[in-house]
């Protein structure tokens, strides 16, 4: 029987209490405690060490009893041998959530899985939400809730964003908000959420349906919890909020693997596939396909087709950005004569006007506004990906609010391919913050696109 | 009858005359001057323009005959109609060679294509060796040769390495180099060669075969200007050095795009991938590939053998990667039971001694060199991919040190997965310093093991 309590106290806790925090700098309760208190969370944050009076400057307190407050969600990174005795504390002062970060249960050998089972027994009569244990636990972006034990010099937290990423996978889960931050894109909330003793994949989608804050949710995961539940809460939320899964294990091989790492007995791979497509789940097979398709969902509108036009001041980019558009199965528009013509009036001869339209090295964001009107007036176009080299000195600033201004006008979708370097990446930057996604390749900026097709095909 | 004469004055010259350096400094001629004169080229560049008599305090000449010296390169960035006369004066000047950016030829229409014709007649009985027209012309990382009409802040060039690159289209091609720079690839030539009414892609393989500072060749093609002999030149090339190559218009699209944007006609693309094989060119897929694998091979001995193993302290990435290698049809090597013996002595229960090796998240380099010096010495494994989230503390610097090591050691080629955001760069930076190939994404990872692979198999 699934628990009742709302799992709000894991994002928004008025206190909090950090439950094994070392003295020494580098280990895990520190590093925590440490980005807790710099994160910007606005709660009180206890740390709790038996032995220590004090910690960088705050109070240390014995245990959670001897915390003058009460506790919304207690932070347990102790040695797995006295989490449950650590638990039993929580439950009896009435702690309302506990993420049990330690390892050393389930996933490793026999006295873990003994040890577990003891936690499943301890918190069961309890209203206590508990998420892990062996897990890396909550990042969010609007409360500053941070229980990443990852130093903030060596693991950037992304800005503040509409994107949610639930993860079976810890480490590498945490290190998908690193990529995030490199990328400027925006996220708002993060969950490792471990050995699944209480909180699954399951409730946290249902958390993140009704969460306003959360536009686009991801997840990364090796196997369910329930796979028909899964199906059912998704098709609940689909219609209203996209959902893109990145499934692991999709070989034998990557399944042998997910098997020793979870203990995920993946099942059937098309079994997966089957019932993410019913359930209106976009799927991703990889970490940057996954982030790729969330960015260019929480930003732009779906497409209500698969006939996607390209356009490029670089030939051999639209080229490649062909072959990528037929390799995601969508297809090249074929434009309306009239669009052609239109084209063929208002450029010279050498610009390719074909789909992908080849303005050639010397476009500028005039010749950008004038392809993109035309194309996005077409009844044959459903979307546009837009490569920009940036590199030639021809393009101007102002080709930022062209594509703006053409994809509120329209409603049509777009991404943009700023492919190279330093000053493509500044420029895309620009992009982003008027709610286009780029992408430093032809292909990424093409997957991104049938991210946008694959999630328009399941809605009205 | 192809010329005889040496291409060595398109990457070496002494003297070199820019046509056509407008006094407005956004102008072709005047980048390419600007960045000529700042690019470190040692030799003597002469700017033309005959209605200046000094353009960025240098003195300007009227024509190439005005010029006291001999010129070994003229780049040519005068409007097309002019092109056939500045021709003729550089043919009886005894210029070596030139380079003509200039576009309003072949590639657009009936007029450009007669302008083509007669530049061939003009240069039909000379010694002059031609490149282009509507082309970018050279980078010499070397030399510092420069040709390049994009801003030095807009378009960065990478440090200089063994890589080298022919393009058969311009601003795209020269976009990777922007993007090696990002990535710290270094790179040694870049060519993008145009309408190639003189020298082709065979002309630059055949030079490039010999020169001493080429260790690796890549190429990006929509077409060839000769299949039969685009195979026997690669044939006598790829034992000694790796070639990959981008064939543009692998789809029925991506063709259609490529007719329009060189005049390719692409040819069925199962041919194009046979003669590849056949030839021992690495074939790559995307831009990002092209120069994944590139840098691979300038760093890395190719694989001896399909048979690799995984190393991680992310389990989530390890599973992922899993499935990648797989999809590139390779093969998760399976230890010798010797291995795995020693492998489950040396590390704790929680350790995942399959292959991948899990080393978990509080892996340090200890781990990592065991786990690496274990697998290596397994004659059942022909390479590692290596995957390092720097982003726990417990990685230390010294890792950079056991990977480089293992690498020398045994002699097997690694690559590396640093995924994340700016930290794990600078991580990378430092292995890349020590010749192992860094990859942000598992997937890149193994895509690039997988050009070491492919190399590998046409080895004796």
């Amino acid at each position: 029987m699934p628990k009742k309590t709302s799992l709000k106290p894991f994002f928004d806790p008025k206190t909090v209490a950090i439950i094994g925090v070392s003295r020494e700098p580098h280990k895990l309760g520190n590093i925590i405690f440490t980005n807790f208190i710099n994160s910007g969370f606005k709660g009180k944050v206890y740390p709790i060490n038996p032995k220590a009076d004090e910690i960088a400057g705050a109070k240390c307190y014995y245990n959670i009893k001897a915390v003058p407050e009460s506790i919304d969600l207690a932070v347990v990174a102790v040695p797995a041998e006295i989490v449950p005795r650590v638990m039993r504390e929580c439950v009896a002062e009435d702690v309302k959530a506990a993420i049990i970060i330690s390892g050393g249960f389930g996933e490793s050998g026999p006295d873990g899985k003994k040890r577990e089972d003891e936690l499943r027994r301890i918190i069961k009569d309890s209203d206590i939400r508990v998420m892990g244990p062996n897990c890396i636990g909550i990042w969010d972006g609007h409360t500053k809730v941070d229980t990443l034990f990852f130093p903030l010099d060596r693991l950037d937290r992304p800005r503040e964003g509409s994107i949610s990423f639930i993860s079976q996978s810890g480490a590498s889960g945490a290190a998908v908000l690193d990529w995030a931050a490199a990328q400027g894109i925006g996220m708002n909330k993060f969950v490792s959420y471990g050995n699944m003793i209480d909180v699954n994949e399951i409730d946290l989608l249902e958390y993140l349906k009704d969460d306003p804050m959360t536009s686009v949710i991801m997840m990364y995961l090796e196997q369910t919890a329930d796979g028909r539940r899964l199906m059912e809460v998704a098709k609940r939320i689909t219609p209203k909020k996209p959902i893109i899964a990145l499934k692991a294990g999709s070989t034998e091989a990557g399944a042998q693997a997910a098997l020793s790492h979870t203990g995920a007995l993946a099942g059937s791979d098309q079994v997966y596939d089957a019932a993410f497509k019913q359930s209106g789940i976009v799927r991703a097979y990889s970490f940057d396909e996954l982030l790729d398709r969330a960015f260019a969902l929480a930003l732009q509108p779906p497409a209500k087709g698969d006939r996607i036009a390209i356009i490029t001041n670089g030939g051999g980019l639209g080229v490649m950005l062909a072959d990528d558009i037929t390799h995601q199965k969508i297809h090249m528009a074929k434009f309306d004569p009239e669009t052609t013509n239109a084209l063929r009036q208002k450029f010279p001869a050498r610009v390719g006007i074909d789909n992908p339209i080849d303005l050639t090295g010397d476009a500028n964001k005039d010749s950008y506004e004038t392809a993109l009107n035309l194309v996005f007036a077409d009844p044959n176009v459903d979307g546009a990906v837009v490569i920009i080299l940036f590199q030639l000195q021809t393009i101007e600033e102002g080709i930022v609010d062209v594509i703006a201004k053409a994809n509120k006008k329209y409603g049509k979708p777009i991404t943009v391919c700023a492919f190279g370097g330093g000053f493509a990446k500044k420029c895309a930057t620009k992009l982003q913050f008027e709610k286009i996604p780029c992408y430093p390749t032809p292909d990424r900026a093409a997957k991104a696109m049938m991210g946008l097709v694959t999630y328009g095909r399941k809605q009205p």
